[in-house]
């Protein structure tokens, strides 16, 4: 059994990957809870939804954000009313999101993602990080604090950060039995301050994770990320934007750190701060690039 | 100025021949809003969305709710995974509703219908009756007291009601001067206990009628209601399920009831009733029919 730390975009990739050659039923993901909120009326756990997607196939692997293929009728017709959706919502993604709403009336946000995973016939086990609702402010030079999505949509991610805030919230019931059962925790290309550092943060987990194989895949090349605002975050956090601020960021528990083969020149100086570094391709293009990284993943210790 | 009362079916196609032939912004409509309620995480105002979408010609005129040719993506999806919905809510017609939800957060009901007519561009004021919440329940001999959609809906309007209860609410802000600014009353053809009766009861509109030209068109043809489930809502309140019964609920403030030309027998009976009886074609099916009796209900006193 794994347990896999998962925020939004890469780590689903490498989902991707590891579900082509591991049991499913044998798979934890635990996700990151923090950017969610009500948008439009409806609860909205993005991270959660698109690990939903990912374990289903459903997933817009172009975007990595709602499902393939979806339409957009509501979303431009609320446009057209004067009421433009911060979030591009499409018709069958709101449907999860209603579905969600409707289920947190009378469950815990745990009981129903359970719920909806079993529904889309997904044997994995998806595990939001917590059931309480938490807060992620950006704060910056230009505006002050501002919420996560108003920082990337909004503000396309331009403002300069200066610091990454988020509430201190209890894990969700599973989470560290599920960790303390599993033979190995994989730490997804995720962002790092933003997707795993509220996860590891949760009471007991980084205690825990000391105990167990910990590989973690960079998301980095170079000085950038593969995706999205992972540099702005790291650096605002006190962290060199590249592997070696990663090993950094999980040094306390982290086994072996899996970096870009682009950046073998930086692997003396993390293996300083960790274990274990193995270089390789980490960019996951292809189904095969994905299998071929979950391959290392589920073989090293 | 004239103000019509609507309900939901009837009301709304006499209100599709008066914006012919009287100008938009002096009609006041003051819709019921006893039927409204939270689904699918959006609040339904179901008569109010009706009248919206009849005056800026959006209506599906054949199921008198939504919008015509709307899809319905995330309804079916909803559905697939297992939440279906019960009242059917098209993709488009869902953004009105996610919009009335999201200004209901910072505005009353009335505020928040007058800036969706608004944006519809729709000169006409339309007024719901209350900006509190309200419960209808059908008292039923095989269930008990259910929900009024579920009664319509989940039960297809067959069981045995034995009662029509629903809260006393305060009338909206604006209800009594509009009522006082205009020249007449115009009660449509909907539903006299579910739909008129809600307005009628509110603190001070029926004696505010007393002091108007008020005329109604009935809802029946006979003892059938020409849609819908008056029939049973009219004898479980104690009324005779016909232009009768309708003259009876109507008695203390109406001036003149529109009767089916096919129901002329009747007229001597409702003579002993109200003051004047007018029999007319009342089913409006054309364009023309609404017209015809939006002309004879304008110039009638």
């Amino acid at each position: 059994m794994i347990t896999v730390l998962s925020g939004g975009t890469g780590t689903p990739k490498l989902i991707q990957g590891i579900k082509e050659i591991y049991p499913e039923e044998e798979i934890n993901v635990i996700v990151n809870t923090v950017e969610n909120n009500y948008f439009s009326g409806v609860y909205v756990a993005a991270d959660i939804d698109t690990v939903l997607y990912t374990f289903s196939n459903l997933i817009n692997d172009e975007t990595w954000y709602g499902i393939k293929d979806d339409t957009f009728i509501t979303n431009e017709r609320l446009a057209e009313i004067g009421t433009p959706e911060l979030l591009r919502i499409g018709d069958q993604d709101r449907a999860t999101k209603i579905q969600k709403t409707l289920l947190l009336k009378e469950h815990t946000l745990s009981e129903a993602v359970d719920i909806q995973r079993k529904n889309l016939g997904i044997k994995a086990k998806i595990i939001p990080m917590s059931d309480e609702h938490s807060e992620i402010k950006i704060e910056t030079e230009e505006y002050g604090d501002i919420e996560f999505h108003d920082f990337l949509i909004k503000y396309q991610g331009q403002p300069t950060v200066t610091k990454v805030k988020y509430s201190e919230v209890n894990p969700s019931p599973d989470i560290i039995k599920i960790i303390q059962d599993s033979d190995k925790v994989i730490i997804g290309p995720s962002n790092p301050i933003t997707s795993i550092l509220p996860i590891i943060s949760l009471k007991g987990v980084s205690e825990e994770l000391e105990n167990k194989k910990v590989i973690a895949v960079s998301p980095f090349i170079g000085t950038s990320p593969v995706s999205g605002p992972a540099g702005k975050f790291m650096s605002a956090s006190g962290y060199e934007t590249s592997s070696i601020g990663v090993a950094k960021i999980y040094e306390s528990f982290l086994d072996t750190l899996i970096i870009d083969s682009s950046d073998d020149k930086m692997i003396e100086e993390i293996e300083k701060i960790i274990p274990n570094v193995i270089a390789a391709n980490t960019i996951m293009k292809t189904i095969n690039d994905k299998k071929e990284l979950a391959k290392l993943v589920l073989n090293s210790d």
